[in-house]
């Protein structure tokens, strides 16, 4: 199972060129992750950031196709991998058939102090329904 | 030889865990590219905007350790491969002693219909002083 | 008859000091517009930016008390002055009883060599309905 | 005395019209702003927001003319009214001869419970050198 984050390609996300400006792709991948953890995994942001947080320890993209304004994508995130405190995800944008980007984004969950902690076992649970099969 | 491309981390780029919210760091990125292009080839943005572009088709980083409001980066940039149409550069941030993150991104050099174009001669000699020894 | 535009307050809009950075309400704001003139207007920023534009000419904005991540908003845009080529807009953001921000917005309709020309009679009357009270 | 803050126009800050996207002016003049603290009053953002802040109460820009990719601006703040715990700054892009915007912003500084409090002596007698003639 998929999560679906529809995103409209707005005025401001695109360069003189026309396309999707790059850097805006990385804050639809974290607008997707945070709309992914509030409404999916019952685990919001908001609360995550009141005792730590979940950095982007690493990530990695390749723009296949670029994006008008106009453009309708579903960003589509599936869990790869589920380590102790450590959650690496896939992240594709979709227009129609044409695959607009493929992302891979390697998260840890972290305390206050910035030490990473285990991933409490209700959405750990949570996480494996969204396992790529 | 690396160019050197030095990044105060503003306000703007943190976020309220207070370090530097990673899509910010795509931005500098691009930022430093283009200064590379205008200051240290000869050949601007603005100039190569005019009849194509140099979008980037891949990019991966790892952040190593976080930035905060107030620091001073600087972001280091060397060739890795010159392809016919092609670039790779490596991008690493210091500050200090620490690296901050380093980044792999390739970029195309396309014309006015997105279409892969040969880097001309003189642009690609000035890129091998860049060349990561 | 007021144009309501949901925003959630996510993590990217907010600065170190936990409330949302006042830039990304001018974000918000363009966001706004473009989603009325699309759906309300019928009349999307993809088809007026391939014969011209609508820049805004003048903004001005109070923040009268800030929002913070996890706030949900509701956007209120109203028609206050419909001129030839121009428009003047009320954006008032609320979030439950709290107002956040209230914007005043002038737009001009400009053909592609950016001069002004009258909005065509249809659009006029779309605007109308949203006419303040 | 104005204090007069360089800015290059970016690919980043440009929109598909091919000019300045209004919002990233916002950012201009909030970099603008915390560069005129840190290096002008000796003041910076980072020690100002350990105990408070500097939120931005109300703004209003007129844009007089677009701005273009490879523009260089001169960003000129000046007060125009220093408050008890209040400051309005104007804040004017020139290009070459020509103004690109024309902005005014008054500032609270707040301690670390949002509420407003008297600027230091010496601040305010920094700022009093960049009173507007």
């Amino acid at each position: 199972m998929a999560f679906v984050f529809p995103q409209n390609i707005l005025f401001k996300h695109c360069d003189p060129a026309g396309i999707v400006f790059f850097p805006r792709y990385f804050e639809m991948i974290n607008d997707c992750v945070e709309v992914f953890f509030d409404t999916e995994l019952g685990f919001s942001f908001v609360e995550i950031h009141k005792y730590g947080g979940v950095p982007t320890a690493e990530i990695s993209a390749k723009f296949s196709a670029p994006s008008r304004h106009g453009d309708k994508l579903d960003i589509r995130l599936e869990c790869i991998k589920i380590g102790r405190a450590s959650l690496t995800l896939e992240i594709k944008a979709i227009c129609g058939e044409e695959t607009r980007f493929t992302a891979n984004s390697a998260l840890v969950f972290v305390n206050s102090q910035g030490r990473p902690q285990s991933w409490p076992n209700d959405l750990r649970a949570a996480l494996e329904k969204f396992k790529k099969g």
